[in-house]
């Protein structure tokens, strides 16, 4: 037995509107990636009984696994039972287990079995439950043209449940260990994905065929993901990491779902340290991506949001002639910032950032794009001028993680100079 | 000319392994519906040249328009202008135009143009360019079996202006006025979908069946959406709306796409005032919010991140003695920090927040989810404690909309009692 086919069909007006984001397919797919089982295909469409039954019969003459979500529930709109039937050439009739499930179902609920509910128990005759112990609408298993075929309710908590307990098992049987899958990822900051596929062409050119490389912008990070079905999976999926974290050095935050405020609260936490930040262009957001991070106490005290001139002098002690001679985004601005911070606050590490976010209030000397970020502690700080001439919103993302990562960078005591210094420095 | 059928390709491993969630074709269809044009189906497949060959040859003769999202990146898993390119049998050929583009592109942000992204620019021979302003990777358009298809990128922020700019007014050119659809939203706060529902039913029984309602979860906002396709649409569905909002009253925040954050900063800036902000439990997210909106200068000069007892101490003036007597989350605090931020920054209108964000340091006396908000002016200071035992981003997210949500409601005098103070007030 190989790995199988599987392909999945979902129904629902409310996912064909664009009124409800299909979150159901992703968790399906991790739930069978997890057995080493991959989705070949999807397809979705409205609540249509013909198009319902002509997709069921196409898709059960091309793969060995089909997955059905949606169309379980008691209103009219719900007639996936009704469309599998006729795609099999079955009758439509009231299942007794079904109708047992409904039962205790409301009974355990002091509801009244209506006669809407009783139509989740008309099924394809032949067919073969498959238990939902969190709802009334029970699924159930035919097969056609060879192609297995599972029904499964469109509620997120049940559909999860079901795949777990139910599906899963069934499926993963008749896979032998050594045709599973190997999963690893890691997540990068301060590379693109092309200049990251540029290094490994260049640097990894035996980088094998049986990986597959795949990468997500999670803005601003890049996940970078590799896959091996080979029977050396496991071995052969380590090995390559390794050299593409010799590769991508320090510009990699962490394995599998590693994000960059939960690494510095870590770190920091690990470390004794505390930080404090002042933020003039991005008001607020480096404070906010810190204390998203449950345990944030431990390592945070204090943010300043200073966003006009006089706020940077009031709460930071910023020199009013510095801000007049040098303006409010200027190196000398930030190094008295973050002596500011560092200076009330008493923390061990501070960040400070004054820059131009836009859309309006650049200039030809200081555009809109342009920022000054300082960081370090009192008796050691740096500072750079970055360019990131994008929208208001990147622009805020881009520069609390550039801040936030050269923090860690520090933590980790790197001695690297980031990409994005040498690639987005501001040529003045 | 009769309404098109449309039908969505998506392409992306990320898309197929879950890792992912798919919002693009969601957000294609809503940018359709408004306009009249309902998607029938959708195919998402992974990153395979023959398999998206297959797909865009079988689709091309079901519908007479099919938008393709995804894979015009620089990288080897980008493969959709090659697939179109085989399935219309043209050559693929370095585009002009596109080169134009990304050579602009990288000038303005002083990169190198790689050979990667060079590889952005080989479209099939024939196609009309589709203007990308934000991106690098352009649009594009080509027939095949009378079925007009449409290329557009994976990334979220490109596709959405691309459709909105360029394709939406190719595609409704065509549609006589008597048929378009008539969609009027408006965004709430403070009311859930249930309860909007209800109080139509019991309020507003007599509600028309042409008019379909449609609601949309926006956390921490419900997106309500009234639609109507009968020919008396943009009367009828300016009638109603105008009952929902008396229905509805303060709880809703604006029309169409209005946001919080946007709302505030464009009241306090028509009345010419300005907003502090001093927060503990929210950890900058208040003031973050604030500063995403253009032109936040103009009414907010200081923020204070005050996480720890010593910081509220030094930073507001919050009497230690106020810490000792009823600790950090109590009303006498909020008021103390409100206090303080007013003085210092001299704003007009002040916030602030301490509660217990969770997942841990709660007690029986104030459980996770407890919080005290104080808003308003150093003559006139309002208290609330609420209770929104939720998730820490949750908690986090609604405190901070509804502690903006009250300025709103000062800046508009309202004098109604939001939904949220008598449903989660925290009962002592």
């Amino acid at each position: 037995m190989t790995i199988p086919q599987v392909q999945l069909l979902l129904t629902g007006n409310e996912l064909m509107s664009g009124d409800v984001i299909d979150s159901n397919s992703a968790m399906i797919a991790q739930q069978l990636q997890e057995v080493g089982i991959e989705v070949q295909r999807r397809v979705t469409i409205a609540d249509n009984l013909t198009n319902l039954v002509n997709e069921i019969k196409a898709i059960s003459q091309q793969c060995d696994i089909l997955i059905i979500n949606g169309g379980l529930g008691p209103t009219v709109d719900d007639m996936t039972a009704q469309a599998l039937a006729i795609a099999a050439n079955k009758a439509l009739k009231r299942h007794p287990k079904a109708m047992e499930h409904l039962h205790n179902w409301c009974k355990q609920r002091n509801y009244t079995l209506s006669d809407e509910n009783k139509k989740q128990a008309d099924l394809p005759e032949g067919c073969q439950l498959i238990a939902n112990t969190l709802g009334s609408a029970v699924g159930f298993y035919l097969q056609i043209n060879h192609c297995d075929i599972y029904c499964t309710p469109g509620v997120p908590s049940e559909l999860k449940k079901m795949m777990a307990d139910e599906i899963i098992p069934l499926l993963t049987k008749s896979i032998p260990d050594n045709q599973q899958t190997k999963v690893k990822k890691m997540q990068v900051f301060g590379l693109g994905e092309s200049t990251i596929q540029r290094l490994i062409n260049k640097q990894l050119p035996t980088w094998p065929t049986e990986i597959e490389l795949g990468f997500r912008a999670a803005i601003p990070l890049i996940e970078v993901k590799l896959t091996s079905r080979s029977s050396q999976a496991e071995k052969q999926v380590a090995l390559w990491y390794k050299k593409l974290q010799q590769l991508l050095g320090d510009h990699i935050i962490g394995e599998e779902k590693a994000k960059l405020n939960q690494v510095v609260v870590k770190l920091l936490s690990q470390q004794h340290k505390k930080l404090t930040i002042a933020e003039s262009c991005t008001g607020g957001l480096i404070a906010s991506q810190i204390t998203q991070v449950s345990g944030a106490s431990q390592v945070f005290e204090a943010g300043f949001v200073t966003y006009s001139n006089t706020m940077k002098t009031k709460l930071l002690q910023v020199d009013e002639k510095t801000l007049q001679q040098y303006g409010a985004v200027s190196k000398e601005t930030v190094i008295a910032m973050v002596k500011g911070a560092l200076t009330i606050s008493q923390a061990d590490y501070g960040i400070a950032v004054s820059g131009v976010a836009g859309p309006t209030g650049g200039s030809t000397e200081k555009p809109v794009g342009m920022v000054w970020i300082a960081w370090g502690s009192l008796d050691n700080i740096n500072t750079v001028c970055l360019y990131i001439p994008n929208s208001r919103q990147y622009f805020q993302h881009f520069v609390s993680s550039a801040s936030l990562d050269l923090i860690r960078r520090i933590l980790i005591k790197s001695t690297e100079v980031p990409a994005y210094i040498s690639e987005r420095q501001f040529k003045h």
